[in-house]
C-alpha cells in the first residue's frame, strides 16, 4: 500500500470513523482503524462491535493519488494524533516490511507497527434495497427532541433505546426512562412496511456527530438485528435492542389521555421560574419542585430544610387550580427542545403526568410524571 | 442589615471573592461568603484559612442604597448561583429574624438560613506601610513565566512555592522542581530593603484569576507569616512557605553558567517537532525524546517498541555537536512561555541542563535538566 493524500481530507475522515473507537475495548484489533486503498478509493473502517462507521475518499488528483493498492490496520489514537500534528498539505502512506507502517512528509518520518488487515474482523455492510429516507435536518431533530428522555439504567435495556415505529408513511419516535417520555411524530414523502425498532440512544448520539446540517438525506436500512444509517460518504451501523417488536412499552394510551386545562406560558420565564426554584437543592437526585396555579396566580416553591426555601411568582392567563411536584431537572430538559418561544402545558390533576407541547404544533409531545409529596 | 443592589455589580464581586472557598472545607463557616454592610460600602470577605479574598461595593445611588446597616455569613455555593440567576437589574437582601436573609426582586423570593458573623473566624487584613510597587502587567508577567514550573509533590514543600527576591531594585521570581526552573528577573522602580519569600503557586494561580488587563499597580506586602496582594478593590491574602529565608534552593550557580553554543531557531517550528516526536509516548510519565545536532542538521527522534518511532529534521544554522534526550512535556511547557518568534537554546553537554531564552532577553532563563537514555 503507497498513497499520497490532502492532510485535511484525511484527518476530516479518521474523526469520522474514530467516532467508534473506544480506548477500553478488550479485542486490541478494534483499537485500531482499518484501511483499504484501491484503484478508485481509501476506505477507512473502525468498530467497537457495537457501532460500525466506514467512510471513504475518492481518488483523484487533488485530494489521493494512489501508488500501490493495499490495506492495513493501524493503532487509532496515533494516527489521528499524528495526523492532525503533521504540517504539510500533503502527507505520504506507505506499507513496508509487511507490517511497518510509513507515514511521512519532507520534515517528519513516522514508522508505526501495524496489523494485518486479516486480523480484523469481517463486518458486512450491505444495505438493503428499501430504506425509510428521511432528510438530514429532520432526522437530527427526531433525536434531538427524544434523547435526552431515554433512560441510562442498563437494567431496563429497552429504555436505554429510542423506539422508531414506522406505519405507512407515518415514523414515530419514542424515549422514556419510565419517569418522563418525549415522542415525536413525522409524516414521511413516502410509504413504507410496517416496522418497529428499538436503537440504543448512546449509539444515535455518537451518530448526531456525523449528522451535518448540510442539505441530504440519511437511509435508514432496517435489518432483523442491526440498523444502518447511510448520508454523505459515510456508513453508521448500529445494533438494535434485540427482542424489539412490541416490546416497547406502549405508549398511545399515555399520550391520548384528555387533559383538563390547559396554560401556555413564555418558554423562557418558565425555564427561569424553575432554575431558580432548583438552586437550594441542585445536588440531589430528587430535585423536586411545587407548581401551584391558582386563579390567575403560578408559583412554583420548593424548599430544603437545612438550607431555605425559594417561591417564584407569575401571572398566567387561567382559571383553575391546582398544586402539582415534578422533579425539576426533568421539566428543564423538556424545555430546553421547545422551539417555540411559547410552551403549553396541559393538566389533568395533581397524580397524572404534565403534558408539554410546543404551540401550534401537536407531532411533538413530552410528559413529566408528578412526584408524591408529603 | 437591610439593602437594594445592582445585580451585575454583586455578581462580580461575589464571583471574586468565592475563589477562596473550597467546597470541600471542612470548616462549616468557611463555606460562607461575610457580609458586612456599613453606611459607606458593602464588605465581602471569603477565606479557606490559606487564602483569604476580600473585596467592597460603595455605596451609591446607582449600585447600592443602604436601608439598614449589619452583617451575615451566607452559604457561598447558593448565594452567588441565586444572584448569577435572577432576571432583574437590582436585587434586594434583608437579614430578618436575626439569621434568616431574604433574597428578592419582584418575582422571586429566597430566604436562607444564614450564620451569625460572630462565628467568622477573625481575619486581620491590615497593610504594611512599605508595600512593593509593581505594575499588573508586570506581576502576571512574573507568575505566568515561571509558574509552570514549580512542583506539585507536596512532600518538598518548598518547591511547591515561587520564590520572591527583592534585593535594592531588583525582583527575582524562580520556580523549580529540581528537574526543570523557570527564573526571571525585574527592575523595580523604587529601591526595597532585602527580603525573600516563597509563595504558595497554586494560591498565585488563584490570585492570577483576579488580576485583570487593566492598568494600574498591585500592592506586595509581605509579613513574617503571610503576604497581602492589594490591587484594584481586591486585599487578596496568602500564606507564605515557612522557613522561607534561605532555605530555597540556590539557583545563581546553575544560571550563570557558560554555555558551549547556542542554537536560534523559530518557536514554532521547534514545538511542532517536540510535539510530534512525543506523540508516541504521550501517555507516559517520562515522554523522553533525543535532540541530535550534527553539523547543520537537527534531528528529534522518539521511539516505542511497542508502537513505533518517529524522526523530525531541521536545517539550523549551527556546525557543532551534540546528542542529549530530554523529556518533551518540559519543553513545550517552556516554550508556551517564550514571548518572542524565535528561541535560543544554550549547550554545555549532553549531561548539563539546555538553557532557554528569548531574544534579546536576558532577564528571562529557563532550564531543562537532561535525562540519562542507554
Amino acid at each position: 500500500m503507497k498513497f499520497k493524500i490532502k492532510k485535511n481530507v484525511l484527518q476530516e475522515k479518521l474523526n469520522d470513523v474514530s467516532k467508534a473507537i473506544s480506548s477500553k475495548n478488550i479485542i486490541p484489533i478494534l483499537t485500531g482503524i482499518k484501511f483499504e486503498l484501491t484503484k478508485e478509493r481509501l476506505i477507512l473502517t473502525a468498530s467497537d462491535n457495537d457501532i460500525t462507521i466506514e467512510t471513504y475518499i475518492e481518488v483523484d488528483k487533488e485530494n489521493l493519488t494512489v501508488d500501490k493498492v493495499g490495506s492495513i490496520v493501524i493503532k487509532g489514537r496515533y494516527i489521528l494524533d499524528i495526523v492532525r500534528k503533521m504540517n504539510s498539505e500533503y502527507i505520504d502512506i506507505e506499507v513496508i516490511d509487511g507490517n511497518k507502517i510509513l507515514i511521512y512528509n519532507s520534515n517528519s518520518e513516522f514508522n508505526l507497527n501495524g496489523i494485518n488487515v486479516k486480523e480484523y474482523p469481517v463486518i458486512n455492510l450491505d444495505l438493503t434495497t428499501d430504506p425509510i429516507v428521511i432528510s438530514k435536518e429532520n432526522f437530527k431533530m427526531l433525536i434531538n427532541k427524544t434523547s435526552y428522555a431515554a433512560s441510562n439504567d442498563e437494567s431496563r435495556i429497552m429504555l436505554t433505546g429510542i423506539d422508531f415505529k414506522i406505519n405507512d408513511n407515518i415514523l414515530e419516535c419514542a424515549a422514556t426512562d419510565s419517569y418522563r417520555l418525549a415522542y415525536i411524530k413525522l409524516e414521511l414523502d413516502n410509504k413504507y412496511k410496517n416496522i418497529e425498532v428499538v436503537i440504543p440512544n448512546k449509539n444515535l448520539l455518537e451518530l448526531m456527530k456525523l449528522v451535518t446540517d448540510s442539505e441530504g438525506n440519511v437511509e435508514i436500512h432496517i435489518f432483523s438485528n442491526k440498523v444502518i444509517f447511510k448520508f454523505d460518504e459515510i456508513i453508521f451501523q448500529s445494533r438494535i435492542i434485540s427482542g424489539t417488536a412490541g416490546e416497547y412499552p406502549s405508549i398511545s394510551k399515555l399520550i391520548s389521555e384528555n387533559s383538563n386545562f390547559v396554560v401556555t406560558i413564555n418558554k423562557y420565564d418558565f425555564y427561569g421560574m424553575i432554575d431558580r426554584a432548583s438552586i437550594l437543592n441542585n445536588d440531589r437526585d430528587n430535585n423536586i419542585v411545587t407548581l401551584e396555579i391558582n386563579k390567575k396566580d403560578m408559583k412554583i416553591t420548593s424548599m430544603s430544610l437545612e438550607i431555605g426555601k425559594v417561591e417564584e411568582t407569575y401571572v398566567i392567563d387561567c382559571s383553575e387550580k391546582i398544586k402539582i411536584s415534578f422533579n425539576s431537572k426533568f421539566m428543564l430538559d423538556s424545555l430546553k427542545t421547545i422551539d417555540t418561544e411559547n410552551v403549553k402545558l396541559f393538566f389533568i390533576d395533581e397524580i397524572r403526568p404534565i403534558i408539554l407541547k410546543e404551540e401550534n404544533n401537536d407531532n411533538l409531545l413530552q410528559l413529566i410524571s408528578p412526584t408524591r409529596t408529603y
